[in-house]
């Protein structure tokens, strides 16, 4: 397998080009403006802004498919653009060219209750799904902290607290429509649960980070909505206990609808935050959901399971209103984080390792934060083995910033030393490239890059992220 | 995105020297023997035998590694085989080759009771690995029919009865160890249990068919083994009501285990076969498992939500032995389905659709079963929607058979029609091959084919699989 081409950065007559033929079908939804141009090349990452050349907003797959083929043929990039939450550097524009902003493929087709699925355009964002299908009985459980659109959801892999008992993007796609580079139209897969007919090619395409191609219609997979609900907020003695503990509680069989793992910093950054009353220390919010007996059962059950964990406190809650506060403290971790400094900025990571070496991944994250002097808190889907810190910093500390970077690179080493990952859930942008080898190494990234390059010979497709020619060495 | 290239048959020559770099390594485990080759060449299903040129028996990866870059080199074809139970002709060595016969990588590691996950060679078959993790509380759900190898599952994306609330072999890989055609070796993924690290490797090897490359290795996904099962055997006076009945238990939410359509023919094949009494009409079987409690009283609600859809008797059973008296009626299914004529052979077929169309199409099956005069129960998997008949037939009767593939060509047309799969389970091998086109479509067909070429330019692994270059038309 060879490397991907070299980019072909779009020249300016090119780029011009390709506006001129996008002009006249696009009216004032194609715009040069640079506060439009700006607000399209930054993410909610810290990485720097890069702007796109242009913006165009297509309300049809139509015109993604004419816009795709007048870019392919003058070798201009396209980066699709969702609601610009991503976390690293997704939608920057690195090496130009058109950013197509989806928000207005935004219609919601009547859910199919039978099939418990519906379908969606990539603009329409996950609450506005869920206020849609209220009435239904039905809803989408993938709930990343932005109100991220589906297509930006789909294309970064994204999941958040309800993955350990829904799963993940990954496991919400039916079927796909996509644009590819040269503006071939195709469908990933049938409306059927499950299939062997071929390749996965919707698996390709969740998580893809619109580098094989632009998503313009997707089917996604619907659960009922949960009779009843009830939460517990249990504080433990030390990361360790409260670690171990959610272990035993997922190894039990026990149907866990969700647990969240905030550690001692986070909890006392919240307090200070929002005044809850949380006692102080590592904590866990475990949730079940289900009929009312069963789930005040299973409930009493993980109470009892923690106990051998000799948990600090135990708040359970089964009420929306007492439920709802023990979630803010979950909602508030970035905030409460980020208002520790006063000025200061954030940046989430974002390590997943396997559960059995999650409690040791927290404690050096721990010892690491402690040694380059930082604010770190720590919250996590642990079920998944998934934590983030919210690193607290002042980006006008050259030194700090040092710091910032040699503990992302000591947590990205790190997860894959016990056999992790470097992202969980936010995906590479061009934020993590530098990883990506590490990961996967040099054999997995050349058979992505061919894979890329057999879906984008000419690397139009929102070059730069995920993987790029520079990042293989050259062939022995 | 362009076809394969032509396919380059196995010369005798590059045949010759293949084997001669290959005897000195493998010694006895290189068998060029007819009757070796022969049951190499056949699997379950219906479909000629096409015997390899040889059979290897590799031990190890590097043994793997080095058959692959001989037969690389050489341009000879690579066959992977399990246990020889698919049913598409997936070990056909339809272009000769060699058959890599996998069986003797068996090596099971330790489970990972914390990360509920355990790392297998290719080799080992289903039942031998949950034979081994009894004594871990741990068991692996996936169950096709077969005692099937591991490597084998993966690459047909199986299934079985427990997809419903397990999921499917593309739900239990965490990650693989591959070799590609080169000879290249590449884990698809970390150990995590979920992440957003670059294209999805994992499901492009999962049902990839043997086609991209050889698993070697698979780290699988585990469960607990629940407390307490229930079963119940519910008998409808129709396929609709008992369809209808699967999906108001699907849409409420409960967290079934299994359920299991059995048509009325289906279920008299069984009675007359092996006599346990069952009442004649369409059956649900329904399972629920966790813990004793909780399991029945959702058995209860199923009994109770089944009351509105008028069953013609309801058994329900909390015993092994009751148990496993009801699902020998589907274990049965098969044989008892060859046995209504004596003499026949018989045929699976795979079709899935979107639940919501699942009585539709089992109706129009049944219709098209009597105008063609065409005897085949039907079972299946319906909280899926996928569903198999068992055509029984005598194939030296030419009428019959031209009968049988015109049954096959329906089936497929109309699963796709209404939004379905030609294939749930099964995989496409070269039974299925000629219509992949009408669900993917050509642009699906050519994306699948650009993946193919870009992973095994040389079309060695297992050509003729899922797509062969004459399946696509010239380009425009």
């Amino acid at each position: 397998m060879d490397r991907p081409q070299a980019l072909e950065t779009a020249s300016r007559d090119a780029l011009a080009a390709a506006l001129g033929m996008l002009a006249p079908l696009l009216g004032e939804r194609l715009s040069t403006a640079m506060p439009v141009r700006d607000q399209h090349g930054q993410d909610a990452s810290y990485l720097p802004a890069v702007p796109p050349d242009a913006v165009a907003y297509p309300v049809d797959v139509d015109e993604v498919v004419f816009i795709l083929k007048t870019c392919h043929t003058h070798r201009v990039p396209v980066i699709p653009f969702g609601t610009g939450t991503s976390c690293e550097g997704h939608v920057a524009a690195l090496h130009g060219g058109i950013c197509l902003d989806m928000s207005r493929m935004n219609a919601i087709e009547p859910a199919s209750v039978a099939d418990m699925t519906c379908r969606v355009g990539p603009g329409v964002t996950r609450k506005t799904l869920n206020a849609w299908l209220r009435d239904s009985g039905l809803f989408f459980p993938v709930d990343p902290g932005a109100d991220a659109s589906i297509g930006g959801m789909i294309s970064t892999r994204a999941s958040g607290t309800n993955a350990v008992r829904y799963g993940t993007m990954a496991d919400h796609v039916v079927s796909l429509d996509v644009v590819l580079a040269d503006g071939t139209q195709v469908r990933t897969a049938s409306l059927a649960r499950k299939s062997a007919a071929g390749y996965n090619l919707n698996q390709l395409m969740i998580g893809a980070e619109g580098t094989l191609g632009v998503i313009v219609s997707a089917t996604l997979r619907l659960h009922p909505i949960p009779e009843a609900v009830e939460t517990a907020l249990i504080a433990f003695p030390s990361s360790a206990t409260a670690i171990d503990c959610a272990i035993a509680i997922m190894g039990s069989g026990l149907p866990v609808a969700r647990i969240e793992y905030l550690d001692d910093v986070q909890i006392r950054a919240v307090e200070s935050y929002s005044k809850l009353g949380l006692s102080a220390g590592d904590t866990l919010i475990v949730e079940c959901s289900g009929d009312p007996d069963t789930v005040s059962r299973q409930m009493a059950w993980i109470t009892e399971l923690a106990a051998d964990f000799a948990p600090r406190t135990v708040t359970t809650a089964q009420s929306l209103e007492d439920r709802n506060r023990i979630w803010q403290a979950r909602h508030d971790a970035w905030w409460a984080a980020i208002a520790l400094r006063p000025g200061a900025k954030g940046i989430p990571t974002d390590s997943c390792v396997p559960v059995s070496r999650l409690a040791e991944a927290v404690e050096a994250a721990r010892t690491d934060c402690a040694d380059l002097g930082l604010t770190a808190p720590i919250c996590g889907h642990v079920g998944d083995g998934n934590f983030h810190l919210c690193v607290v910093f002042d980006p006008d500390n050259d030194l700090e910033a040092r710091n910032v970077e040699t503990l992302l690179e000591r947590l990205s080493r790190r997860a894959i030393a016990l056999g992790g990952t470097i992202t969980g859930e936010h995906g590479i942008g061009y934020g993590k490239r530098s990883y990506l080898a590490e990961e996967h190494g040099i054999a997995g990234l050349r058979t992505m890059a061919a894979v890329k390059r057999a879906l984008d010979p000419r690397n139009i497709m929102n070059p730069g992220k995920i993987i790029a020619p520079g990042d293989l060495p050259p062939f022995d």
